[in-house]
């Protein structure tokens, strides 16, 4: 076969109305639960878009809080199905420093903000990233039981095995805030008109 | 912030090499063993060429054999941690179907066939991509033991939580062949001269 017959690559870029959102943003935010008040912020309008899931993430710098990539889920708008907002988060932070490792040694240290614990995917996406540390808003059965989405078996240990890999993790950060995100995002799915787009999993 | 300041999407491309390996190959393989056996060669050659680890995948149609994609893992050469043989694979099949989902109700049974279980990033992607079926070369602790590659905490019951979505799993095809790739690369390793890219996870 020639390379006529395959796709050689893919790509996956975030919406246009990230730049609206962005505007106003300054690109240090000092404080994480602001930090976090974006994520939401995005992920809540992610999939008022109809780009993928309630979700999003961003890469700052841990010592000052700049902002070094934004993410969402854009998995229907891509067509990519890895393309959940950590993966694109990860993927766009190591396309601006130029390097595959955000630990390498002439980095300064990255953390990982996400609206929920990473479906396991995202478990492995983060822990081979180089980020030094993992701040969601929760991490408990929520995010399954009022989205639907299925997030994947997990380890029990799941946290104890990201601080094994020199990766903190921190929970709780703007939990209700996250959960608010989620119930508006299923009450839209139970009126009809939205792709929930792993809904076979759960069939 | 404005989106000059942020990197706003990430590609992941296969190697140039791809198309002089593949221009001898069929479009079509109808015989199991012989898909197994050109990942293997494409493992093979990928750790050789500097793109990333010893890993290659390929995405086929379970009822003919016709190949959809391949991929391998581009970490070093593309900079994207997530850019795995796997997740390379499921990205480009999807390009090329024009769909994030390779089991819609439009599309024939796809199976994903991989030269050793995948690590747990990869496991999820798998989960989600809707691939039917997964191929393995392997799946036991002989990949971590050989290569030294962290392939992260995984569930005892991987194979049937697979089983329980609807993906069916066959195991050990070709597998003395997924080790001797394992080997050389190691050898090559303890000759000195390979980034090791995950080696951070192991330390």
């Amino acid at each position: 076969m020639d390379m006529a017959y395959l796709t050689t690559g893919y790509d996956v870029q975030l919406p246009a109305w990230i730049a609206d959102e962005l505007a106003q943003v300054p690109e240090t935010i000092p404080d994480r639960d602001e930090r976090m008040a974006l994520v939401h912020r995005l992920a809540d309008r992610n999939w008022r878009e109809g780009a993928g899931g309630p979700f999003a993430a961003l890469v700052a710098e841990v010592a000052t809080g700049r902002i070094v990539s934004v993410g969402v889920n854009v998995v229907l708008a891509s067509g990519i199905s890895s393309a959940h907002a950590e993966v694109t988060a990860l993927g766009t932070a190591q396309r601006n420093i130029g390097s595959w490792d955000l630990g390498g040694a002439d980095q300064p240290e990255h953390e990982l903000v996400v609206n929920w614990r990473p479906c396991v995917q995202c478990y492995g996406a983060t822990m081979w990233s180089g980020v030094r540390s993992l701040v969601v808003a929760g991490s408990g059965p929520e995010l399954e039981e009022i989205s639907t989405f299925d997030e994947g078996p997990m380890v029990a240990d799941w946290a104890e095995q990201f601080e094994a890999r020199g990766i903190r993790v921190t929970q709780d950060v703007l939990r209700d805030e996250a959960i608010a995100v989620f119930r508006a995002y299923r009450e839209a799915v139970d009126s009809g008109g939205l792709t929930v787009y792993n809904a076979r999993a759960a069939e």
